[in-house]
């Protein structure tokens, strides 16, 4: 086994620009952190199986859900339970999450559609 | 169910003072993020089934493992897999970390002794 190492976020996620294709950064106990950079509103969706976490580093997000919404900025974080439809919107221009979900979670859940991405890139 | 809500890092933070006393902030996929201060040195210790993630936003902390050693500073993260000793250290006066680690996870792991937390205060 190779010795654990120190990860820096800025520095993995000036690796890569585009949007809504999260980059895996680390795995863990059957998790993985990941680090998406969105931009605009994403496709409503749920997932069966996985809660998921949002910390925002960079922006504001909006995050939607049937009947109320929040708001997270820098530095502060939101836990979707499973099951629980969401929408996720850049409401800046730009935004930067570290995600920590289940290795098995897939971006756009039981929706489905163009916006999948089902090969998810090691940095 | 209640509606999710943002949660803030820093608002949590300011919640305690107390060092080497992880505050469970949050419950997904049977995994905890907690958050925690340090100061000076802890013991060295391992965990026989859990891997950890420790992100520094405040400080440096120095991860010292048998054979080498690892600086984590604002905005960077480390993971200490299973089975693998560590101490961590806090290289300056204060360090304050968030961790993601399964809600199973001892602060002690097998070392056990008198800074081993058992019951976990939620903020």
């Amino acid at each position: 086994m190779t010795a654990p190492r120190t990860v820096s976020l800025q520095e993995k996620f000036h690796l890569f620009s585009e949007h809504w294709s999260p980059k895996v950064v680390a795995e863990l106990n059957g998790q993985q952190v990941k680090l998406v950079k969105i931009s605009g509103e994403f496709v409503w969706h749920s997932h069966e199986a996985e809660d998921e976490l949002f910390l925002v580093t960079r922006g504001r997000l909006l995050m939607r859900f049937r009947d109320s919404e929040q708001r997270v900025g820098v530095g502060e974080f939101i836990v979707v339970p499973r099951g629980v439809e969401h929408q996720p919107v850049a409401e800046t221009e730009e935004v930067w999450m570290v995600l920590f979900e289940p290795a098995t979670t897939v971006n756009t859940g039981t929706a489905g559609g163009e916006r999948t991405v089902t090969i998810l890139e090691n940095l």
